[in-house]
C-alpha cells in the first residue's frame, strides 16, 4: 500500500512548533505526501474530545488516508504506542482511547510498536514527531512495518455500555460540548433504534425537559432548546441561534436521563 | 472547468472535526484538490467578519479556485445555498452575506442549489459537508452542476450605502476589529476618492480626532493613533505598536464621523 | 533551486483573511507548492515565540524547504527585509530576531530584500502578502533574486550569552512558556555539556529547588515537578501531567538559578 494523504490530529496548538516539527518529518521522509490538518486544537490530554473529533472526522476520508492522533498524556511512560488497520483506513498513535470509536465502530487489526526497533533518535518526550510520523511515512511510502510492530488483541477504550435504570429509562452522559455549545450525548441513533423500551426518544438534564427529535434547529424558536441527531448521529440538545452548552451551564460528564 | 484549489472559510473551529470532515469528503470525492485552509476561526454565526475575511483573501488567489464558505447560522431553514460564478473563481455557500464583498466588487452570475437534487445523504444540519463540499469537488472535477443549480437574480447583501449627515460629514461604523485590535472602517479608498465634499479624511471617535491618511504605522509615535488604508484598502484607525481595540474601548458597530 | 515546500509563520491569526491572502499570492506565482503552515497563533507581535516555534520546526523539514515567517511589528518602518540561505534552507522575514536561533545553529548568507527593487504593488502595512510570499514565489520557481537583494553581514539576534553569577551557578531564564505549562529555559543541552563546573545540572526558581534531568515524565509522580531536555534539547522545568507555568505562576523573562 502506498498512501498520499496523512491527517494529523494533536492538542500541540501551532504555536510551539511542534505540530510544524511533525509535518516537516513526514515530509522529509515522504515528499509525496498530502499533509492534512485536522486539528492541533484539541484541549491538551483530552483523550475524549480527541477521539470525539476523530469520529467526526474520518469516515469521510478516502481510503489509504493514514490518521496520525497525538493526544499522548502518557508519552514517555510504558504506555504502547500502536497501528490499526480498517479495510479502508490506517490509524497511528498511542493506545489510550483516541480510538475508541474506530474500534467499535470498524473491523481492525491493531499492532502494537516495538520502540526497540527505531533504532536512532527517538526522543523521550515527542513520539509525535519521532515515532508516529516516521511510521506514517514509512507506511506513505509502502515500506512494511513487519520489522517495528507486532500484532496485539486488545485495544484500550474508554466507552462503557449504556447504564438502565427502569424499564423505560436509561442514564446517558455528556460525553462532549462542541463549538457551538451543542451538548452531545452518548447515544448513537443506531442504538437507539435496537433499545425496544424507547420509542420516542426523549430526555430530562436539570430543569429541563425535551421530547421528540427533530430534524433541523429550525423547528423550533429561536432561543428555544430541542434534540437532533448530530452530523454523526449521536444524540445531541441544542439551542436553535443560541450556546445550549452556556444557556445550560453543562459540562462534559454531566448526566442525562433518556425515556421513551 | 477544472479546478486545482479549494479553499474554506468556516466558523467551526477545528477541535470537533467538522471542518476535518469537509475536507474528508472533499478529497474522497476529487483526490487531486490542493486543500487551503483560509480559517476555521471566524466567530461562530458572525457572517459580517466571515465575508471580510473573505474579501482579504479571495483577490489574491489563483484563477479557478473554488471558495467553501460555510458560516451558516440558517443552516436547516429555507435560506438558499448558492454558487457565485465571477470572472476569475467561484464561490459557494449559504445565501446569507457572506459573499457581500464579491457580489459588490465583482461581475457574477448566481445560482441556487436544487438541495432536491441531492439525491441522498444531506444531513438537515451539515450542509458544509454534504451539500458545499460536494459541489465543490464536482466542479473540481469539472463535472457540470445544470442539473443541481439553477439561475437566480438576487444575491443576500449586508452593504448599505454610508449615510451623509452634513455637507461634509458621513456616518461611517467600525466595520471589523481585526487580530491585531485595528478598527476598520466601512469606507473603500475608491469610493473616498469619490465623494466630492472630502479633500482629506478624517474622522471622530468618542474623544478621538484624526486627520490626515498615513502610509505607515511608523510616522507617528508609538503608543499614537492614525488613520491608514488597510490592506485591503478600507480605512482603519490603529494604534502604532499598540492596540487601537482595546485602547479605544471599541465594538463592531460603533459609529465614526467621517470630515473633510 | 526550485522548491516545492512553502512553510509560512505568522501572528496574524487566520480570522482576518490575512494569512489567506499570503497564501492565495504565493499560490498565483507558483502553483506546484505545497503550502504547509506552521503557525499563525504566534501572539501578536512575540518576536522570541515565533524564534522558538521556527527553531523547534525547522530542522525536521526537507531539503529547500522556503520559510517565511512575519511577525513584524516594525513593518513601514525602515526595518530591513532579509533573505537567509543555509546549507538546507531558505528563510524569508523582518530582520528583527525572529532568525535569532538559526543564524546560532547554522551557517548562512544573509542578504537585505531591496524594496525599491518590487516595483509594483507593495503595500506599506502588508509586507507579508506583497514582499515576502512573492520573493518566496520566485525562488520556488527558481528565479534568480540578484536583481532583488544584496549580501550583508550582521543579522540581528536577541540571544544574549549566559551570564555566570558565581563559580558553579549561572543565570537562567524562562524563555518560552509553550503550550502545556512546560518552561523552557535559555540552555541548550549541548551548551550545558561544555560548561565544566556544571556537572549534574539542577535550578532554583521561586520556592522550587530540582537536581537532575529525567528522561521521561513518568519518572516523577503525578503533579511532581522535574527537569527534562525538551525536543529541541533544551532544559526545561515541567510538571508530571500539569502545568508547570500555572502552578508556578511563571512569566517569561523571570530569573532561574542553574547550578551543578
Amino acid at each position: 500500500m502506498r498512501s498520499s494523504i496523512v491527517a494529523f490530529l494533536t492538542d500541540f496548538g501551532t504555536e510551539d512548533g511542534y505540530a510544524g516539527a511533525m509535518k516537516g518529518r513526514l515530509l522529509s521522509l515522504a515528499p509525496h505526501v498530502n499533509v492534512i490538518d485536522i486539528s492541533h486544537e484539541i484541549e491538551p490530554y483530552n483523550i475524549q474530545q480527541a477521539a470525539f473529533c476523530l469520529n467526526n472526522s474520518y469516515p469521510h476520508f478516502p481510503e489509504k488516508t493514514i490518521f496520525v492522533v497525538v493526544v499522548d498524556p502518557g508519552v514517555g511512560t510504558p504506555r504502547k504506542g500502536i497501528v490499526l488497520e480498517t479495510s479502508k483506513h490506517v490509524f497511528i498513535g498511542p493506545d489510550n482511547g483516541v480510538f475508541s470509536f474506530v474500534c467499535r465502530q470498524e473491523g481492525y487489526r491493531a499492532y502494537e510498536i516495538l520502540m526497540d526497533s527505531l533504532d536512532d533518535g527517538v526522543s523521550s518526550t515527542f513520539h509525535g514527531r519521532d515515532v508516529f510520523s516516521r511510521l506514517a511515512a514509512w507506511l506513505a511510502n509502502g515500506r512494511s512495518l513487519r520489522q517495528n510492530v507486532q500484532p496485539i488483541e486488545q485495544v484500550n477504550s474508554f466507552l462503557n455500555p449504556m447504564q438502565q435504570i427502569s424499564k423505560k429509562e436509561f442514564l446517558l452522559e455528556v460525553f462532549h460540548v462542541d463549538h457551538f455549545g451543542n451538548l452531545i450525548l452518548n447515544l448513537h441513533k443506531d442504538d437507539c433504534l435496537k433499545l425496544e423500551s424507547i420509542e420516542d426518544p426523549g430526555i430530562r438534564y436539570k430543569e429541563l425537559q425535551l421530547t421528540g427529535v427533530h430534524k433541523t434547529f429550525g423547528e423550533v424558536a429561536e432561543g428555544e432548546y430541542l434534540l437532533t441527531w448530530d452530523s454523526s448521529n449521536f444524540l445531541q440538545i441544542a439551542k436553535n441561534k443560541g450556546n445550549a452548552a452556556m444557556g445550560l451551564q453543562a459540562s462534559v460528564g454531566d448526566s442525562v436521563t433518556l425515556f421513551g
